[in-house]
């Protein structure tokens, strides 16, 4: 029997995990959390992806600013709001929406956040203490990739982890997080990637599949073996005239042959997505109460 | 045919290329290149390896200053004589040798070096730039290695890479370097640990073996397939009578047995043993060079 992840349920609950500890932490006369978003220009996308957040911090009582800056700002000038938002006592956690325009140097402005806000997880410190195994901001999709294995108490330990995509953002810290020596992880990890040779190899030798790779329905069902479990991360709109809207979400899975043969399984949407936030808002809970910062 | 892969002549190379580097700034009217390194207490082994390191410094014109604290000292204390090396503008690069004394956190001290001084890579700044594909200092076994890969055009992209061995000063990093995307890597890479099961399931299909298990002898030659490439990072002393000194040291490799069935395999010692003070020398060279702060 394939039993569905279901990382909407996961997800609201933990939403109301933090909003009682918020709510609890008014009224012992603290702060809310504060997460600053930085978007610079007009792109539809990140537009909706900000909005999102914000929506999501006023759930859970968070107080959120979202400060948007015109396409056309320069880099210093985008490097002192930094320095101004890290300077703030009242801002727990500052985000900067990625994609930034290309006159900017993404990896200058992501190293110019505070390592004690960088809620996203993306600056040098936060991924060198993740790989080091140490106390810090975990990436968001990674971070709830981990929070569904321990929700469902999917067993790691000693098991085969192929996972297909090697990006910064999900497919490298997911292996270094899975190899951990941890309960909640030691696994056998393979990284497989645009170069390597007969994915298929790797992956129906694989206990568990995290599928990060951006290519829509790749992983096939005779590609997976029996009883395994998948986790697809992929997220793609395909054009389909049947539905509302002209499209459908697709991940990087084909579900409709993969699906039968795991134990279990996250869908597109409802799985990894909703957990991305979520993770955020744990990340901007823990710069609030100082949990990584001496 | 089996090649053996001579780190000490290529460590000697790269030692003559630095020594030319360092005479050409000096007559350009530059300082040296200076590394200090701090060891606390009186541990034999490190003593060596801090002597050994010292040597190797005046082979290739560098300065040395070796700071030697008692055992007892506070943390507080360390802590204090790193940061006036951290303010010293004459010293480039800063080692702290491990292992430290129990009553002092190693991971507050490595914390504490400037990462623009950080040769030993060992600072969460400089993992978290190696693990995103960034300009940075590299732990210095797997620099080694993979210098030693790059001076025999071993030919890594697409290959299959089985790391035996997830520790944060080889296993791990060698797994983030080998799978970047880039001509001198590519490789699909698996990392094999204590609480991976069948091991020889997963050598025996590698292309490209890197032993780091700690473990003499560890890999035989019926784990390793015909024509693999093997990396042997192990060194332990075995008691041997019939040797001066009563012992013999041995790496992670049944050499007689796996030898025979590679292309290319690092011999113990003289492999990478001789790879690991060069790359701390490279790292301080780039150090004085400023080449990796803005």
């Amino acid at each position: 029997m394939t039993q569905i992840i279901d990382g909407k349920r996961t997800a609201e609950k933990i939403k109301q995990q933090i909003a009682r500890e918020v709510q609890e932490m008014v009224e012992h006369g603290g702060k809310r959390p504060h997460l600053a978003a930085i978007l610079v220009g007009k792109d539809g996308a990140s537009q909706t992806y900000v909005g999102h957040k914000e929506k999501a911090c006023g759930q859970v009582g968070f107080e959120s600013t979202i400060l948007k800056l015109e396409e056309n700002i320069t880099e210093e000038y985008l490097l002192e709001q930094i320095a101004r938002i890290n300077r703030d006592k009242d801002i727990d956690g500052l985000i900067v929406q990625l994609p930034l325009p290309r006159h900017i140097n993404e990896i200058k402005v992501i190293e110019a956040i505070d390592p004690a806000k960088d809620v996203d997880g993306f600056h040098p410190v936060s991924v060198g203490k993740m790989m080091l195994g140490l106390p810090g901001f975990l990436p968001a999709t990674p971070f709830g990739i981990m929070s569904l294995l321990e929700e469902y108490e999917i067993d790691t330990r000693g098991k085969h982890c192929v996972i297909l995509g090697r990006s910064n953002i999900v497919g490298r810290p997911m292996a270094n997080l899975l190899s951990q020596k941890s309960d909640r992880a030691d696994c056998t990890v393979t990284v497989c990637h645009s170069r390597t040779l007969h994915v298929e190899d790797y992956t129906r030798r694989a206990d568990i599949i995290i599928a990060a790779i951006g290519i829509p329905e790749y992983l096939k069902g005779d590609m997976v073996k029996e009883g395994a479990v998948v986790i697809d991360v992929g997220i793609t709109r395909v054009p389909d005239s049947t539905k509302t809207g002209g499209y459908r979400l697709v991940g990087d899975v084909e579900y409709a042959t993969v699906a039968p043969k795991c134990s279990y399984i996250t869908p597109v949407p409802g799985g990894v997505g909703p957990m991305t936030i979520v993770s955020l808002l744990r990340n901007t809970l823990s710069a609030a109460k100082k949990e990584y910062s001496k």
